[in-house]
């Protein structure tokens, strides 16, 4: 009866005073006032007993199909310790943490408190603070990670100072948070100048503003851009917060926001050996409308395809958005010095480099990807250990 | 001029036979009498010249921010060997070739045309003929490979007999893909019974029909599982296709079907060491309204959290669609013996095992996963030397 379904822990923010069987549900009253309707059905499905969920994985054993649809309650109560008990008509008995029960109400004032909760990017323009952190501090001191990863999730950009510039130093980095994911690029890439170039990247072009790998269902959540060695002229890195010009789009020309929000374009690489494909949205939505990824390469761009009368209106908003990439509100620009290390959300922050010349000295950066799958989940973990870090997602 | 694009090949499907300028777009008039206009700024974005394309990565290094939105033709004409010609009245010229123009063509016929070559599901039930392929073929014919990755692709189930049983094995078999997606598991997990299992598959359980790692943001698109050993009573594997019962419960309970297709249920993994989550619906529909994905596993649903009135219509279509993957008629079963793997669509397919008895004897299985990605585009780089084998997408 003490298992319970998950490893972490749920305060009691308010302790039941009432519980009271009511049709379909019962009713749940809180010590701040607030009531919780909890149905039956929910209740039975989410019983937490050793029967019901195995101790060893916390996971479900029980399967709620195998109970009717029209379960009830023959007896509910509070137990001593303020958790709530319910007795089934059908002899089975469940027992719910008060803590774990207000953190998963769906009233209708809890759901807007739990969306409220959910942490809000922390927009930026040309006049950020990067958030900045030390390679020794990242790798011994857990507290420090967790307000690296933190930064990462809120706000998208930050620098690493300190790493050895020792080439696969950015591994050790990486999984302070987790495995890194693999590209056909390979687990760790090269960032230098290619004569059999099989990316733009592998040049020593400007490259525009854009996000990596644009052209898989999952653009990669987070990268990592190490520098080895910048001796040559030129090849400074500029970033963008694409979801600020996303939002400034939405304000100044809302039908461009729409196009680059509801029309999906094809990004295609060109590789010998490889052919990936994707067609997603530029600006891509979440169902509150919110902005929760911009995907952008011109140079593995596929030609637009839309019906006639959309394609003059999707070049005008395609266009807005790249003049917005250009203009020097938005642009945080800094110059990576050997042992320098970017790690930013490849799915937000657009990143560019300047052309360099390869004739006056040498350039070497590595990169590697990491899901954000991983960072949230990592994020989490930590926050279990360190509770005080705020309460997160 | 004659750089092209990327590195596929587009046969002339029917001559361009007139092209004539038309306010801001082109007419192009085909062989076959389709008529295809293209705006000016499509094609200067399309431009494939050396100037505007790197040869070296086929990628564009032109941005089309840089042209005038109201850019026009001075002069457009048919070559002798049958492209088009544009010369733009502010100095460029841009030369087409006709098979590539016509398979980029956005006419409403040519979309139409386009949607209607994508490859469709091949929908099956419980009297499937599994595909089945050899190791050695796989391993050695290209022409094998290319067919049993369709397979996959369309079918989304398959069986490849003549594994070697060493472990690891399943990984050579994967590599003629690609890389595999590695997960918390690791790059290969073993199945195995685990006094500390940190998931249900790691126990001697009956696993209900499912879907791995529904609580990442990207389901793993493929996995294998290969058995090793296969000697303790029980453990057979159940099989149904995810997007035929989603089709059933369309036409049968349509309510159900909207409830699942979009109300988003969050899944979370529950471990010492990682903390996943994800809400995401549990039948996924793309934007023309065809079943994309599934994403299904009890053991590791979280608490259904909607809104008072709409949680015992989502009770209700939950305990259908699991219902619904209990019935005979959707249920396809085989009992693997060493040497054989089964590799399947994982966002489709749903798996189940039943309880096994490790006092009997012993089992061991070895999994991976690849994403769809991989898939796809392996599809599409064999098809560049194979062409006669269909055009797919």
């Amino acid at each position: 009866m003490d298992a319970i379904a998950d490893y972490r822990t749920y305060a009691v923010i308010s302790p039941i005073t009432a519980a009271v069987m009511k049709g379909a549900h019962v009713d749940v009253t809180w010590g701040d006032g607030r009531l919780s309707p909890y149905h039956y059905i929910w209740l039975r499905d989410n019983c937490p007993c050793s029967e019901c969920v195995y101790g060893v994985t916390r996971e479900q054993v029980f399967e709620i199909a195998d109970a009717p649809m029209e379960i009830k309650a023959s007896k509910v109560s509070v137990t001593e310790g303020g958790s709530l008990l319910v007795e089934w008509d059908q002899g089975h008995t469940s027992q719910y943490d008060a803590g774990w029960l207000r953190a998963h109400a769906y009233d209708e004032v809890s759901l807007a408190e739990q969306a409220a909760e959910r942490p809000k990017p922390h927009r930026w323009n040309a006049t950020l603070a990067v958030p900045t952190f030390g390679y020794d501090a990242i790798m011994q001191d857990d507290e420090v990670l967790l307000a690296w990863l933190l930064a990462l999730r809120d706000t998208g950009l930050s620098l690493v100072n300190g790493v050895p510039v020792e080439p696969g130093s950015l591994k050790l980095v990486a999984n302070r948070i987790s495995f890194i994911r693999e590209s056909n690029f390979g687990v760790l890439f090269n960032v230098q100048s290619k004569a059999e170039a099989d990316s733009n990247a592998y040049t020593t072009f400007n490259l525009p503003l854009h996000t990596d790998l644009p052209t898989r269902e999952l653009q990669p959540g987070l990268q990592f851009l190490h520098c080895l060695i910048n001796n040559a002229v030129g090849g400074s890195s500029t970033f963008v917060d694409g979801f600020e010009i996303a939002e400034a789009l939405r304000l100044e020309d809302p039908e461009a926001f729409a196009a680059l929000s509801e029309t999906r374009v094809e990004f295609r690489n060109k590789g010998r050996t490889s052919d990936y494909r994707c067609r997603a949205p530029i600006i891509a939505l979440n169902e509150a409308g919110e902005v929760t990824e911009i995907r952008m390469a011109n140079f593995l761009r596929g030609p637009f395809s839309t019906p006639v009368e959309r394609m003059l209106p999707l070049y005008r908003a395609y266009r807005r958005f790249i003049e917005m990439t250009r203009e020097a509100r938005f642009r945080y620009r800094h110059r990576l010095e050997a042992g320098q290390m970017w790690c930013f959300d490849n799915r937000r922050a657009l990143h560019a480099r300047d052309e360099f010349d390869p004739t006056t000295g040498e350039r070497h950066f590595q990169g590697c990807y990491i899901d954000r799958d991983e960072l949230l989940s990592r994020i989490l973990v930590l926050q279990r250990l360190a509770p005080e870090s705020g309460r997160g997602s």
